[in-house]
């Protein structure tokens, strides 16, 4: 035998480490860091949102957890501003969100202002909670000349430690200071937690005299995860509306939009969502039973659905985006447990991660609902595609359609449960080895 | 400069080499195969069972889908045997769950018998469905004369496939004369399909003149995944019972054992429990007011749970026991949703899997749960560590406690809500990559 030949060997080995790179980098995990990689369902870029008149935003860093980003917001409205708002229903929720509950009704002309920060959700936090919100909404009260229950505050991040709220109260002069019409993006951006990227949208209605405008910001990575991705909302109109109606559309408009997302079913114990109406448009006053207020409306939903679309967009880990279409159900409640059952259903939304067209799952998904079903009357469809009806398989469905189908970035799953004339839509992600890596590290 | 040196370079290569491969090793993706790879859980062995008198078994190969492993199994019951049994609650469950149904509450003394495939659900398969266990059923009846109404089956695998039911009665024959009284690990063993262990529990009472003896057999890698891990347990006893008392007392104690176990909230289309009572014990007849019937009820309760807990252990991807004790509910029922909205949030399993002591995730499953809470009446502990209390965190807890008590592979948490006397302890595992691999993997 003769001697090693070491420049072959050395050759081999090279060869054989690019290869091994090259799998690591194939390797779905070794790829991803669990840091702000952008959703790959992001919106190309932030919109041109239109400037609301009577209303001003300002952020500034107050170091409440995050370094080296801002991390709080103020927003000044007019006065004469109506406000309206829906909130978490959780039992556990925020001493903010009580704030802001206790608060949102009263009727005044005073203007009001919304301070946000992100880090320290200061929920679980018991009376220090109270001292913490009395104090950020005192301080900016103090500073802008409102009464104090003109000031509404959320607050986002982890649960149970105090908030710092020294920190936030000590940048109230440079907030008021920086107050600018234009600044919108910049206060969406400041609230971001676990978000990849901040969310806005907007709508013009024609109203009786002039132009109304809608513009809105969102923050979340789902309704859930309390300690990190709470989701927040805060929408501007120059509408002219008095408060009862522009409360009266916005509860009215929030079950088919952001009560109809879902990313992972977990409900946080901070969701807000503010809706203000400066009125310094010089559309005359909307009215609900005429053609403006009903365009109004109907802009105002789009708005919502646009938000909460963004944010299962940014749902975490989400590689697909899914559209659940829940069609035939004996009511709207069923239809409505039935497209969250599908949802909301882990074995569902892992198929979907893995690009299979598990429709056994979607039936196993109805049947658990607790909703009127009959199997043999239910059909199933992923976009045009005719997978099962009348009880069984499709006969012209073929797995290979189905399987190119869920290769898309965007789905449509269409159920009909073939019993009645309740719908509902609802929109959701796929559950991906990015989202544990999110969660189960989160705080470490 | 010299030449290169060849032999240093092929050794330098060689270690790169080595560590890439230790890397690939580390990373949790690249270390895990979606197969066989048992519950790092599970226990040591297949326990020893007693033979109870009147039960025979038998297993055969008559690759339904998998090959080169048994598949089907047969039981056969005594003359005598009584029959109860509880089943799925999905809308859209399988046929073979709706022949059982209808024929479970029939009083006979023929005998019956207990006929179980895996890798084919036969759900939401129309009226094909019903051919194939009329097929299947049938042809056990004949084989062993027993009227068919006493021929109960199950099916577990894929949704929506015909079942070649043709390949299970070629098996018939083989399987009648194979049947023996000490094959009940062959039988677990043949109905298991993501299962990484088969499953069994026993226990001995003393009756009024003689020992009664309890044995079970159960599959399942959750409550969940309908076309790959329904769960399907069978339970004998040699105890005299009438079919009317054994009914009552197994819907008495599915609640807190079977009902009570949560892997990932997806629930089958065609769970299935059967208990058969075959009278061969010498111990006089049971009744539901006297100290053996009472302590029979305990023990079947027992071996329920023994097996319930063995399901969660087998749940997919697991790598930690929990346990969730609720206390202090307004009711039972209110205990019961809290314990389940804590042990099916996706926030809490990935925490756990990620030994995070998040007890933040707690407060917020709580506050979702639709259970009657007060924030400031909560106690949260892991283990005997108190964690929470009074709506705040616990003075003297110390995250390096609850960081420490989260490394170990079975954990409680005990919430007390502080308001009434309802309680409710429930058991589920943690949410791993491993789940997400077998279930985004598995049809393909």
């Amino acid at each position: 035998m003769g001697k090693t030949d070491w420049k072959a060997e050395a050759k081999a080995l090279k060869k054989k480490v690019a290869k091994l790179k090259a799998q690591a980098k194939a390797a779905p995990e070794a790829a991803v860091t669990p840091a702000k990689m952008v959703s790959p369902l992001a919106p190309e870029a932030f919109p041109a949102l239109p400037v609301i008149g009577g209303v001003e935003f300002a952020a500034a860093e107050a170091g409440v957890r995050y370094r080296n980003r801002k991390d709080v917001m103020l927003i000044r409205l007019a006065p004469g501003t109506t406000m309206a708002g829906v909130f978490t229903r959780s039992s556990t929720r925020a001493a903010c969100v009580l704030d802001c509950q206790a608060k949102i009704g009263k009727p005044s002309e005073a203007g009001a202002a919304i301070i946000v920060n992100s880090g320290n959700s200061n929920a679980f936090t018991g009376a220090v909670g109270v001292e913490a919100v009395t104090a950020v909404t005192g301080g900016v009260a103090e500073a802008l000349g409102l009464p104090s229950d003109r000031v509404f505050s959320s607050s986002t991040g982890v649960i149970g430690e105090p908030l710092p709220h020294d920190r936030i109260t000590a940048k109230i002069p440079d907030l008021v200071a920086g107050l600018a019409e234009d600044a919108i993006e910049m206060a969406a951006r400041a609230m971001m937690t676990t978000d990849t990227f901040p969310k806005g949208a907007s709508a013009v209605v024609q109203g009786d005299g002039g132009e109304i405008r809608i513009a809105g910001i969102a923050k979340g990575s789902g309704m859930i995860a309390p300690d990190m991705a709470t989701m927040l909302v805060y929408i501007f109109t120059d509408a002219k509306i008095a408060q009862p109606l522009l409360q009266k559309m916005l509860s009215r408009q929030v079950e088919a939009t952001f009560n109809a997302i879902t990313v992972d079913s977990d409900t946080s114990t901070s969701d807000a969502l503010l809706l203000a109406a400066t009125g310094t448009s010089p559309a005359a006053e909307l009215n609900g039973r005429t053609k403006p207020g009903r365009e109004f409306e109907a802009a105002l939903a789009r708005v919502m659905l646009d938000l909460a679309q963004q944010v299962v967009r940014d749902g975490e880990g989400a590689t697909k985006f899914v559209e659940v279409r829940v069609t035939g159900a004996a009511t709207v409640e069923d239809a409505h447990k039935v497209a969250m059952a599908i949802a909301n259903s882990p074995l569902v939304k892992t198929a979907i991660a893995g690009e299979d067209p598990n429709w056994g799952r979607i039936v196993m998904a109805v049947g658990k609902s607790g909703a009127a079903a009959d199997r043999d009357r239910l059909s199933i469809r992923f976009g045009d595609i005719l997978v099962a009806a009348n009880g069984w398989r499709s006969p012209d469905y073929r797995e290979e359609d189905g399987a190119a189908y869920m290769k898309r970035s965007e789905l449509v799953i269409a159920v009909d449960l073939g019993l009645g004339a309740g719908t509902r839509t609802v929109w959701t992600c796929d559950l991906t080895h990015r989202y544990i890596d999110i969660n189960a590290d989160y705080r470490s």
